[in-house]
Protein backbone atom coordinates (compact mmCIF):
# COMPACT_ATOMS: atom_id res chain seq x y z
CA UNK A 1 0.00 0.00 0.00
CA UNK A 2 1.05 3.40 -0.67
CA UNK A 3 -0.33 6.26 1.81
CA UNK A 4 -2.84 8.46 -0.01
CA UNK A 5 -0.90 11.54 -2.30
CA UNK A 6 -1.95 13.99 0.20
CA UNK A 7 -0.22 11.99 3.36
CA UNK A 8 2.86 10.78 0.95
CA UNK A 9 3.47 14.96 0.00
CA UNK A 10 3.91 15.57 3.67
CA UNK A 11 5.39 12.94 4.70
CA UNK A 12 8.25 14.02 2.03
CA UNK A 13 7.46 17.55 2.76
CA UNK A 14 9.01 16.98 6.39
CA UNK A 15 12.05 15.29 5.72
CA UNK A 16 13.23 18.80 4.39
CA UNK A 17 13.41 19.85 8.21
CA UNK A 18 16.76 18.39 9.67
CA UNK A 19 17.58 15.13 11.54
CA UNK A 20 13.92 14.29 10.25
CA UNK A 21 14.07 11.01 8.40
CA UNK A 22 10.68 8.62 6.68
CA UNK A 23 10.14 7.83 10.00
CA UNK A 24 9.98 10.30 12.15
CA UNK A 25 7.92 12.39 9.10
CA UNK A 26 5.84 9.71 8.75
CA UNK A 27 4.48 9.96 13.20
CA UNK A 28 4.89 13.61 12.50
CA UNK A 29 2.17 13.37 10.21
CA UNK A 30 0.33 11.01 12.15
CA UNK A 31 0.15 12.91 14.61
CA UNK A 32 -0.68 16.06 13.29
CA UNK A 33 -3.59 14.71 11.95
CA UNK A 34 -4.87 12.78 14.63
CA UNK A 35 -4.20 15.03 17.45
CA UNK A 36 -3.45 18.63 16.17
CA UNK A 37 -4.20 19.61 12.98
CA UNK A 38 -4.85 23.47 13.96
CA UNK A 39 -0.78 22.95 14.87
CA UNK A 40 -0.50 21.82 11.60
CA UNK A 41 -2.51 24.97 10.09
CA UNK A 42 -0.96 27.33 12.62
CA UNK A 43 2.82 25.50 11.59
CA UNK A 44 2.21 25.94 7.81
CA UNK A 45 0.97 29.60 8.15
CA UNK A 46 4.19 30.60 10.32
CA UNK A 47 6.21 28.76 8.09
CA UNK A 48 4.71 31.16 4.56
CA UNK A 49 5.24 33.86 6.86
CA UNK A 50 8.98 33.30 7.82
CA UNK A 51 9.85 31.80 4.32
CA UNK A 52 8.33 34.87 2.83
CA UNK A 53 9.33 38.00 4.96
CA UNK A 54 12.83 37.10 6.87
CA UNK A 55 15.35 38.43 5.51
CA UNK A 56 19.17 39.82 6.70
CA UNK A 57 19.59 42.89 8.94
CA UNK A 58 21.49 45.35 6.82
CA UNK A 59 23.87 46.19 9.63
CA UNK A 60 24.84 42.94 10.99
CA UNK A 61 23.07 40.42 8.05
CA UNK A 62 21.47 38.49 11.00
CA UNK A 63 17.81 37.22 10.25
CA UNK A 64 15.13 39.47 10.70
CA UNK A 65 12.04 40.79 8.95
CA UNK A 66 12.44 44.40 9.73
CA UNK A 67 15.59 45.96 8.02
CA UNK A 68 17.25 46.30 11.36
CA UNK A 69 17.25 43.40 13.74
CA UNK A 70 16.23 43.40 17.49
CA UNK A 71 19.95 43.74 18.29
CA UNK A 72 20.73 46.14 15.71
CA UNK A 73 17.55 48.61 16.87
CA UNK A 74 18.22 47.99 20.74
CA UNK A 75 20.16 51.64 21.68
CA UNK A 76 21.29 50.34 24.75
CA UNK A 77 24.29 48.04 23.46
CA UNK A 78 27.72 48.97 22.97
CA UNK A 79 28.60 50.21 19.97
CA UNK A 80 32.19 50.15 20.54
CA UNK A 81 32.46 46.36 20.59
CA UNK A 82 31.60 44.19 17.78
CA UNK A 83 31.39 40.26 17.90
CA UNK A 84 32.03 38.96 14.76
CA UNK A 85 30.27 34.88 14.47
CA UNK A 86 29.10 32.49 11.64
CA UNK A 87 25.89 32.15 12.30
CA UNK A 88 22.40 33.36 13.77
CA UNK A 89 22.34 30.27 15.93
CA UNK A 90 25.87 31.74 17.20
CA UNK A 91 24.38 35.06 18.59
CA UNK A 92 21.46 33.02 20.46
CA UNK A 93 23.80 31.33 22.13
CA UNK A 94 25.97 33.94 23.31
CA UNK A 95 22.84 36.12 24.14
CA UNK A 96 21.38 33.60 25.87
CA UNK A 97 25.17 33.70 28.27
CA UNK A 98 23.84 37.17 28.94
CA UNK A 99 26.77 38.32 29.57
CA UNK A 100 27.77 40.20 26.06
CA UNK A 101 26.04 43.85 25.13
CA UNK A 102 28.01 44.78 22.19
CA UNK A 103 27.02 44.66 18.67
CA UNK A 104 27.16 41.71 16.45
CA UNK A 105 28.24 40.88 12.54
CA UNK A 106 26.85 37.67 11.22
CA UNK A 107 29.28 36.05 8.48
CA UNK A 108 26.01 33.65 7.89
CA UNK A 109 28.91 30.90 6.99
CA UNK A 110 33.05 30.55 6.91
CA UNK A 111 35.43 31.16 4.68
CA UNK A 112 35.61 27.74 2.29
CA UNK A 113 37.14 28.20 -0.99
CA UNK A 114 36.14 24.53 -1.85
CA UNK A 115 32.01 25.29 -1.17
CA UNK A 116 33.26 29.02 -2.86
CA UNK A 117 32.57 30.59 0.24
CA UNK A 118 35.02 33.32 0.09
CA UNK A 119 35.38 37.09 1.44
CA UNK A 120 31.87 38.29 -0.50
CA UNK A 121 30.27 35.43 0.35
CA UNK A 122 30.63 35.86 4.10
CA UNK A 123 30.01 39.90 3.71
CA UNK A 124 33.61 40.91 4.23
CA UNK A 125 33.13 44.07 2.49
CA UNK A 126 29.95 44.71 4.54
CA UNK A 127 31.94 44.50 7.77
CA UNK A 128 35.02 46.54 6.25
CA UNK A 129 33.01 49.42 5.11
CA UNK A 130 30.75 49.06 8.88
CA UNK A 131 33.92 49.55 10.73
CA UNK A 132 35.14 52.46 8.65
CA UNK A 133 38.11 51.22 6.77
CA UNK A 134 36.71 52.37 3.20
CA UNK A 135 34.83 55.68 3.85
CA UNK A 136 36.59 57.12 7.13
CA UNK A 137 32.88 57.62 8.03
CA UNK A 138 32.31 53.73 9.67
CA UNK A 139 31.26 53.06 13.72
CA UNK A 140 33.73 53.88 16.19
CA UNK A 141 34.56 50.58 17.14
CA UNK A 142 37.28 49.58 19.25
CA UNK A 143 37.47 45.89 19.53
CA UNK A 144 36.43 43.37 17.71
CA UNK A 145 35.98 40.04 19.37
CA UNK A 146 36.25 37.08 16.33
CA UNK A 147 34.08 34.47 17.76
CA UNK A 148 33.83 31.97 14.70
CA UNK A 149 34.31 28.32 15.58
CA UNK A 150 37.07 26.40 16.45
CA UNK A 151 37.37 24.47 13.58
CA UNK A 152 39.59 24.42 10.56
CA UNK A 153 37.77 26.74 8.86
CA UNK A 154 36.44 29.10 11.26
CA UNK A 155 40.23 29.08 12.46
CA UNK A 156 41.09 29.83 8.90
CA UNK A 157 38.29 32.74 8.74
CA UNK A 158 39.32 34.38 11.64
CA UNK A 159 42.78 34.50 10.85
CA UNK A 160 41.58 36.04 7.61
CA UNK A 161 39.66 38.53 9.29
CA UNK A 162 42.05 39.73 11.55
CA UNK A 163 44.79 40.39 8.82
CA UNK A 164 41.92 42.37 6.64
CA UNK A 165 40.88 44.39 9.88
CA UNK A 166 44.80 45.02 11.22
CA UNK A 167 45.30 48.32 8.67
CA UNK A 168 42.57 49.91 10.66
CA UNK A 169 44.24 49.88 13.63
CA UNK A 170 41.08 48.71 15.77
CA UNK A 171 41.72 45.97 18.46
CA UNK A 172 40.91 42.33 17.01
CA UNK A 173 40.62 39.62 19.62
CA UNK A 174 39.37 36.30 20.02
CA UNK A 175 37.16 34.13 21.98
CA UNK A 176 39.68 31.63 24.46
CA UNK A 177 39.49 28.32 23.85
CA UNK A 178 40.24 26.13 27.06
CA UNK A 179 38.22 23.06 29.30
CA UNK A 180 34.60 23.84 29.03
CA UNK A 181 33.23 25.00 32.48
CA UNK A 182 32.03 21.71 34.12
CA UNK A 183 34.37 19.87 32.08
CA UNK A 184 36.81 17.40 33.18
CA UNK A 185 40.72 17.45 32.01
CA UNK A 186 40.36 13.76 31.72
CA UNK A 187 37.80 13.50 28.95
CA UNK A 188 39.32 16.80 27.04
CA UNK A 189 40.69 16.13 23.48
CA UNK A 190 44.50 16.89 23.41
CA UNK A 191 43.83 20.12 21.14
CA UNK A 192 41.54 21.72 23.80
CA UNK A 193 44.19 20.91 26.49
CA UNK A 194 46.73 22.33 24.74
CA UNK A 195 44.64 25.28 23.58
CA UNK A 196 43.98 25.65 27.64
CA UNK A 197 47.81 25.63 28.49
CA UNK A 198 48.88 28.05 26.06
CA UNK A 199 46.07 30.73 26.49
CA UNK A 200 46.79 30.38 30.29
CA UNK A 201 46.61 33.43 32.43
CA UNK A 202 47.39 34.60 35.72
CA UNK A 203 45.08 33.75 38.96
CA UNK B 1 17.98 39.40 22.96
CA UNK B 2 14.50 37.72 21.42
CA UNK B 3 14.63 36.26 17.86
CA UNK B 4 12.56 38.58 15.46
CA UNK B 5 8.97 37.66 15.89
CA UNK B 6 8.08 36.03 12.70
CA UNK B 7 10.94 33.40 13.87
CA UNK B 8 10.16 33.44 17.06
CA UNK B 9 6.42 32.16 16.25
CA UNK B 10 8.08 29.72 13.72
CA UNK B 11 9.72 28.26 16.57
CA UNK B 12 7.29 27.72 18.27
CA UNK B 13 4.95 26.15 15.97
CA UNK B 14 7.72 23.92 15.28
CA UNK B 15 7.66 22.25 18.78
CA UNK B 16 3.83 20.98 17.86
CA UNK B 17 5.77 18.17 15.78
CA UNK B 18 6.13 15.31 18.27
CA UNK B 19 9.86 14.87 19.10
CA UNK B 20 10.75 18.54 18.50
CA UNK B 21 11.89 20.35 21.13
CA UNK B 22 12.66 24.14 21.05
CA UNK B 23 17.00 23.56 20.14
CA UNK B 24 15.26 21.50 16.97
CA UNK B 25 12.71 23.78 16.05
CA UNK B 26 15.27 26.68 16.29
CA UNK B 27 17.79 24.18 14.23
CA UNK B 28 15.20 23.22 11.83
CA UNK B 29 14.19 26.97 11.54
CA UNK B 30 17.97 28.54 11.33
CA UNK B 31 17.92 25.32 8.64
CA UNK B 32 15.17 26.04 6.47
CA UNK B 33 16.11 30.15 6.61
CA UNK B 34 19.65 29.51 5.12
CA UNK B 35 19.02 27.02 2.88
CA UNK B 36 15.63 25.66 1.95
CA UNK B 37 12.98 28.31 1.54
CA UNK B 38 11.83 26.05 -1.45
CA UNK B 39 11.49 23.02 1.15
CA UNK B 40 9.97 25.50 3.78
CA UNK B 41 7.32 26.71 1.27
CA UNK B 42 6.51 22.99 0.12
CA UNK B 43 6.30 21.97 3.68
CA UNK B 44 3.56 24.42 4.22
CA UNK B 45 1.47 23.92 1.24
CA UNK B 46 1.63 20.02 1.94
CA UNK B 47 0.51 20.85 5.94
CA UNK B 48 -2.11 23.22 4.70
CA UNK B 49 -3.43 20.26 1.94
CA UNK B 50 -3.46 17.47 4.26
CA UNK B 51 -5.06 19.33 7.46
CA UNK B 52 -7.75 20.35 5.34
CA UNK B 53 -8.11 17.43 3.27
CA UNK B 54 -7.35 14.44 4.78
CA UNK B 55 -10.63 12.58 6.57
CA UNK B 56 -11.66 9.14 7.51
CA UNK B 57 -12.36 6.40 5.22
CA UNK B 58 -15.73 5.61 5.54
CA UNK B 59 -14.91 1.79 5.36
CA UNK B 60 -11.73 1.28 6.71
CA UNK B 61 -11.55 4.61 9.25
CA UNK B 62 -7.92 5.02 7.99
CA UNK B 63 -6.70 8.42 6.76
CA UNK B 64 -7.43 9.40 2.96
CA UNK B 65 -9.02 12.23 1.06
CA UNK B 66 -10.64 9.92 -1.07
CA UNK B 67 -14.33 8.57 0.18
CA UNK B 68 -12.33 5.43 0.21
CA UNK B 69 -8.98 4.68 1.18
CA UNK B 70 -6.03 2.97 -1.43
CA UNK B 71 -6.45 -0.38 -0.03
CA UNK B 72 -10.47 -0.33 0.77
CA UNK B 73 -10.05 0.78 -3.11
CA UNK B 74 -8.07 -2.50 -3.88
CA UNK B 75 -10.15 -5.10 -5.88
CA UNK B 76 -7.67 -7.37 -5.55
CA UNK B 77 -7.64 -7.54 -1.77
CA UNK B 78 -8.89 -10.56 0.47
CA UNK B 79 -12.29 -9.64 0.98
CA UNK B 80 -12.62 -12.49 3.45
CA UNK B 81 -9.85 -11.51 5.90
CA UNK B 82 -10.35 -8.25 7.99
CA UNK B 83 -7.65 -7.39 10.69
CA UNK B 84 -8.39 -4.69 13.46
CA UNK B 85 -5.33 -2.73 14.12
CA UNK B 86 -5.33 0.66 16.73
CA UNK B 87 -3.53 3.25 14.15
CA UNK B 88 -2.95 4.52 10.76
CA UNK B 89 1.11 3.46 11.57
CA UNK B 90 -0.04 -0.27 12.34
CA UNK B 91 -1.53 -0.38 8.77
CA UNK B 92 1.99 0.91 7.44
CA UNK B 93 4.10 -1.65 9.10
CA UNK B 94 1.98 -4.84 8.15
CA UNK B 95 1.56 -3.70 4.48
CA UNK B 96 5.51 -2.76 4.69
CA UNK B 97 6.20 -6.77 5.69
CA UNK B 98 4.41 -7.69 2.67
CA UNK B 99 2.50 -11.06 3.77
CA UNK B 100 -1.24 -9.64 4.38
CA UNK B 101 -3.46 -9.49 2.04
CA UNK B 102 -6.70 -8.86 3.04
CA UNK B 103 -8.65 -5.65 4.50
CA UNK B 104 -8.53 -3.37 7.55
CA UNK B 105 -10.44 -1.58 10.24
CA UNK B 106 -8.76 1.09 11.92
CA UNK B 107 -9.74 2.09 15.52
CA UNK B 108 -8.02 5.12 15.83
CA UNK B 109 -7.09 4.41 19.58
CA UNK B 110 -7.90 1.65 21.84
CA UNK B 111 -10.01 0.97 24.66
CA UNK B 112 -9.21 3.70 27.49
CA UNK B 113 -12.24 4.37 29.70
CA UNK B 114 -9.99 6.82 31.95
CA UNK B 115 -9.56 8.56 29.20
CA UNK B 116 -13.41 8.75 28.03
CA UNK B 117 -12.10 6.07 24.76
CA UNK B 118 -15.51 3.78 24.67
CA UNK B 119 -16.74 1.34 22.35
CA UNK B 120 -18.15 4.01 20.19
CA UNK B 121 -15.01 6.19 20.10
CA UNK B 122 -12.98 3.03 18.50
CA UNK B 123 -15.78 2.61 15.82
CA UNK B 124 -16.71 -0.70 17.36
CA UNK B 125 -20.39 -0.07 15.76
CA UNK B 126 -19.39 0.85 12.47
CA UNK B 127 -16.97 -2.46 13.05
CA UNK B 128 -20.35 -4.46 13.43
CA UNK B 129 -22.54 -3.00 10.66
CA UNK B 130 -19.25 -3.88 8.39
CA UNK B 131 -19.38 -7.45 9.36
CA UNK B 132 -23.23 -7.53 9.35
CA UNK B 133 -24.16 -7.77 13.16
CA UNK B 134 -27.27 -5.54 12.85
CA UNK B 135 -28.60 -6.01 8.96
CA UNK B 136 -26.86 -8.87 8.68
CA UNK B 137 -26.24 -7.33 4.99
CA UNK B 138 -22.37 -6.80 5.56
CA UNK B 139 -19.38 -8.08 4.21
CA UNK B 140 -18.77 -12.22 4.08
CA UNK B 141 -16.28 -11.84 6.60
CA UNK B 142 -14.83 -15.52 7.19
CA UNK B 143 -12.34 -14.05 9.65
CA UNK B 144 -10.88 -11.33 12.10
CA UNK B 145 -7.60 -11.08 13.19
CA UNK B 146 -7.35 -8.80 16.29
CA UNK B 147 -3.86 -6.96 15.85
CA UNK B 148 -4.12 -4.24 19.14
CA UNK B 149 -0.69 -3.90 20.65
CA UNK B 150 0.34 -6.34 23.36
CA UNK B 151 0.25 -3.38 26.52
CA UNK B 152 -2.49 -3.68 28.72
CA UNK B 153 -4.79 -1.21 26.94
CA UNK B 154 -4.31 -3.18 23.27
CA UNK B 155 -5.22 -6.71 25.34
CA UNK B 156 -8.32 -5.19 26.71
CA UNK B 157 -9.77 -3.83 23.78
CA UNK B 158 -8.79 -7.34 21.69
CA UNK B 159 -10.72 -9.15 24.71
CA UNK B 160 -13.69 -6.75 24.10
CA UNK B 161 -13.52 -7.02 20.38
CA UNK B 162 -13.38 -10.66 20.44
CA UNK B 163 -16.22 -10.65 22.89
CA UNK B 164 -18.77 -8.35 20.78
CA UNK B 165 -17.76 -10.17 18.00
CA UNK B 166 -18.47 -13.85 19.36
CA UNK B 167 -22.40 -13.95 18.24
CA UNK B 168 -22.04 -13.37 14.89
CA UNK B 169 -19.89 -17.23 14.71
CA UNK B 170 -17.15 -15.40 12.72
CA UNK B 171 -13.63 -16.82 13.58
CA UNK B 172 -11.75 -14.13 16.05
CA UNK B 173 -7.95 -14.55 15.78
CA UNK B 174 -5.19 -12.43 17.98
CA UNK B 175 -1.72 -12.42 16.06
CA UNK B 176 1.42 -14.37 17.73
CA UNK B 177 3.35 -12.82 20.63
CA UNK B 178 6.45 -14.23 21.53
CA UNK B 179 10.13 -13.73 20.68
CA UNK B 180 10.68 -11.31 17.81
CA UNK B 181 12.36 -13.01 14.78
CA UNK B 182 16.28 -12.02 14.85
CA UNK B 183 16.02 -11.31 18.74
CA UNK B 184 17.42 -13.44 21.39
CA UNK B 185 16.13 -15.40 24.33
CA UNK B 186 18.74 -14.05 26.60
CA UNK B 187 17.20 -10.35 25.97
CA UNK B 188 13.59 -11.29 25.64
CA UNK B 189 11.46 -9.94 29.31
CA UNK B 190 9.79 -12.58 31.19
CA UNK B 191 5.89 -11.30 30.22
CA UNK B 192 7.52 -12.43 26.12
CA UNK B 193 8.79 -15.65 26.82
CA UNK B 194 5.84 -16.64 28.95
CA UNK B 195 3.49 -15.82 25.96
CA UNK B 196 6.06 -17.30 23.27
CA UNK B 197 6.11 -20.89 25.76
CA UNK B 198 2.57 -20.49 25.89
CA UNK B 199 1.76 -20.00 22.35
CA UNK B 200 4.12 -22.78 21.24
CA UNK B 201 3.12 -24.61 18.47
CA UNK B 202 4.34 -28.47 16.61
CA UNK B 203 7.28 -27.88 14.36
Amino acid sequence: MKYSPLIQELVRALTALPGVGPKSAQRMTLQLLERDRDGGRRLAAALLAAMDNVRHCVRCRNFTEETLCPVCMDASRDDSILCVVETPADVIAIEQAGTYRGRYFVLMGRLSPLDGLGPDEIGMPQLLARVGSDTGRGEKVAEIIVATNPTVEGEATAHYIAGALAPLGISVTRIAHGVPMGGELEFADSGTLAHAFAGRRPV
